[in-house]
């Protein structure tokens, strides 16, 4: 691990991209090399054209690089890309295309038939589709992306009960936080002494993202889970950490021990593999009556864990519990950065 | 209606005994002739011992009263209740026992057997339950309940899809408002960027107090409604307005366009009687994608109006809304208010 | 006051331009005969172009209006105007170049010669002025404008004490709402758990304007009050009402009592003729050691009082209280209204 | 700095003494021995007892501790107080008496005219006060407080302009956050959409406060300083922050740039010891138009930094600017270590 990636990142300037470059400035395996920006800061340097909105300060190391258009070439071996949805699907393509792996937090992607919708510690198997990319794009080129940021919590929180119980239906409704939405995002005005019921397609991706993440590869194409899944989702006046509550109905009998043995005691490929950003734990489950709360878990390890809570059975489906997670650390940023450790372990990189 | 009912009000100084107040001073049919509290406050006039934390001055016809305690006697014809659960069963009791109606929004004896959990709407004829504590209290004295400020507005939304399609079962998650608390209630720095996914008690209260309010009278008791009821109740950042994220399974087939009528045409023996806090439409059902919100929709009808919106077909269950209702007026004062105006109209009072 | 004037609403569908509609819709010397809008709405129906941000909702008599660009002629006899800074400008002339009185709440004429800056309490006086705009304009139309937001409320509550004792300095610190950037205004992940300490040209605005609205009309032209103002500016997370902490250093001897009694005992000519929006009192002086407070006072006077509290000496300047205003009635679209009120019981319209 | 010295935490559950512990528990110089309380958790052990209302976990190594009665003896070398008011005296002279050093940060004793109100990098002179202490208590026992949260931020910004330009007045008007208040503090309903013009004590503690520390000590006692200080405090919706506007009147002549250099080159005697906790800068100054802001801000040095922003000239005064800082760490258990790590330093423990 003595020599460093030099990445490019795509979308540099946003609340995601912010993060991306918070996460890889002191990385073992990354060095950001090139920072690209659909916006009117081209051509200014990252210092002058990013206002800095996490805290702390802008890490010395991005300041003096000029922001570039987002189009091939960019001076790196990869790209991180959380650009918005509209321009993603097109840029993605070209950078693909002109032989650079594109490590994707952009939804443009990822419901593609022959790109991998990728949680390192539930489908690394899915890796086996970037063969069928070899043909559509030119020398080490390929596409991976992560899922939606409500949909990775719900899709890692349902992982282990999946392989031990079978989940035939799951019922989330989230409680999801205001940096979800970039920035400037949502109003102040809309959101004080208010809640928002109704997030822009957050409800169909959960419900389509979450049956492919579960869904098992048959050395062709991923089969989708087949279990029904229903979401509600609602923006709170909370920054960081995206919350959900579940129900799960399962398959297979399971005791209340049982559930939360499978979560609990979930360990997978990263933490085997010692991934510099897999937590010790992708699940911690709290026994406490009031948790999870997004103030005090989300930065569970270093955002890269969900916390798990509120466990019991339910009267309608069979168990139910609240689910939290870093909406832009394990729920972006921190899941693309993952993946690419994944991609690099397993010889993609 | 040309003479008016004296009423003493029983927790007098916290929020919900306020709302009673704010309520009540204009009313026709009421004016307060005595109040009540548990806390040392004793001793003192309202206008000297309560801090007004609602909108506008405390009334001045309130000012002056002195502060009594919460046992009879009374200098009034009926009380309105809300006591803290503690002391609320004792205490109601002994009103009941001295010959006093007790209007209650506390939650002591909403299970009760021989005890309504009345919305005027929904069932009324579980009124014929007071017929049985004529052998228990002395003279004019029974015990009439409102639901939880949750359970409300989940029945009242449930009740005209049960009648029509028979709910099998529902699953409700909450996002609660600061209120609900009381006061002081929910500490500033525990939902100052936060949510808290526990209310005490709240999950089982709206899991059994549904069963009970969609029961049917059966001249002698209730049988409870044989519907499943799930819920996961959580505190926001909201002053007032409690929502919910409801799916419903149905019995009977209904299309979308039948469950939205059901909702939107409903009216019921309030609407009828021109009872005066009823609103003209119990129900309202919003199309727009991003209503109900708590700013913008708990005062509908004077807060005793309930808002129905984002009404889809769900993926597990058959139906999904989100319902919104002010938690401490349709949820709390206005409930019993209402309550009482009912039994002023069925000449119980 | 039989007839009602016909007005149009310049910048309508802006969070001012909703107030302006929601207090003159029922308003008894004006009806809304015209809106318009300098964005993309222009051709759409008002209902169909604006989303309604006040509770409860969009009045229904401007539902059906045509939004019209905001250029003369439109169909009315007056407007009202809150166009944003850079266009107000020019298109406020040309209105009144057209003939029409302009009634501005924008910032561009505030502080021209020929133009007064009305508080009608303060300094009706300045109304000789328009004599001045005889020549400037065609036939009926002028240009009067009040105050910014902030300064209105620092000058409302000077003007008594300046008459009385004079006043040489004042130095104010502002905690202003977030409703004064008007929609979408202040991002939300930028006021949550947090305080910026600075608005564009807030300072500036309140040292200049506060001189001229205590300034003397000598018959000509206004004399700048001779008094030192002193501004720092803050955003805080409240939706309405701004308040400012202010210290002053008076001319004259004066004890508290003085003070309290002279801001206390304040009518002024808007009282005298009873004009339909000016409040009983203009300023409510408050003893409790805990007000004003936004949320509980700013709708004092359906909004048009200003609420002072924690009146004390100050062991710098003479004197020091907390004064808070509805920025968006009193400091805004009710300002505009009261001047248009006092304009035609004055004889000017 | 091999051995460590046992400390004893007086006040241990609390949100300041929750703060001590999560600053010493990897401290060099300090190990935490004993925790004391003075509610109802004494005979538990503080895991137990204690919920942990600081991101991330309670340390492990505080735990098992029991907590003990507010009485010495305690197994410890010297204790760290965070007392409330009311009993702050009796117990911490108790324990001088005792013979413990008694590093506190209530308010008990700050004003005392042989204790030092003691900020390091300001009034580390101050200490010649200790030897008068001597004849009081026995053995090494001793009291040094520091100042109150919001004047500790005051007096440290004022220091150098103090000692260059002289300070004849000073005006600071605070918004103030919800952690000063302690837990369970301010009430979510009282500042969700508002601000508390009221904090009970803070206006006279920084009044007072600040004269003593900017005083000079002649060899016997404390001569105040001779400065007008007039302070008006707000609680604002923020967590951890608190903020200040302040204008300052000088004795002598100075350029803004003078001011700013020497707001920004101010260091003193902790930088040149080494301290632990002493931060590279006491006061960073900041150029950019919007800051300083709690959010970004707060966590400059680790919290011991104080961030100066909007320096400017004042019209009515001299000159003005806004300065924040972290009232729980250097308003409060930063700065009490601080204050003992000085006096590791100079000899007295």
């Amino acid at each position: 691990m003595s020599r460093k990636y030099r990445v490019g990142i795509l979308g540099a300037t946003g609340m995601v991209g912010q993060r991306f470059i918070q996460l890889l400035v002191d990385h073992p395996q990354f060095e950001v090399s090139a920072v690209a920006a659909s916006d009117r800061s081209q051509g200014k340097n990252y210092g002058e054209a990013c206002t800095w909105r996490l805290s702390g300060k802008m890490p010395a190391l991005v300041r003096a690089l000029p922001i570039q258009a987002p189009a091939p070439p960019l001076d790196c071996e990869l790209v991180f890309s959380s650009l918005p949805g509209e321009i993603a699907r097109e840029t993605e393509a070209s950078f693909a295309a002109a032989g650079y792996p594109v490590i994707s937090n952009s939804s443009a992607f990822r419901m593609d038939e022959d790109v991998p919708l990728l949680i390192p510690e539930v489908n690394h198997a899915h890796l086996g589709l970037l063969e069928g990319q070899k043909t559509k794009y030119s020398g080490r080129g390929f596409i991976v992306t992560n899922p939606n940021c409500s949909t990775i919590m719900l899709a890692l929180a349902l992982a282990p009960l999946h392989a031990a119980f079978g989940v035939e239906a799951t019922i989330a409704t989230t409680l999801q936080a205001l940096s979800g939405a970039g920035y400037p995002g949502v109003a102040s005005l809309d959101i004080l002494d208010n809640v928002l019921p109704y997030i822009s397609g957050e409800e169909e991706k959960i419900e389509t993202e979450t049956t492919k993440i579960l869904g098992h590869f048959n050395n062709s194409r991923i089969e989708l889970a087949p279990m029904a899944v229903s979401a509600q989702c609602h923006r709170v006046n909370v920054a960081d950490g995206h919350m959900a509550a579940v129900r799960v109905k399962l398959a297979r009998k399971a005791t209340l021990d049982d559930v939360r043995e499978s979560l609990r005691s979930f360990r997978s490929l990263p933490q085997e593999l010692g991934l510099h950003s897999a937590p010790a734990a992708p699940i911690v489950v709290r026994d406490e009556q009031d948790r999870p709360q997004p103030k005090l878990d989300r930065d569970a390890g270093n955002g890269m864990t969900i916390t798990v809570g509120r466990l019991n059975s339910d009267s309608v489906l069979d168990y139910r519990f609240v689910v939290l997670s870093h909406n832009t650390i394990r729920g972006a940023a921190g899941a693309a950065i993952l993946n690419a450790e994944l991609l690099i372990a397993l010889g993609h990189l």
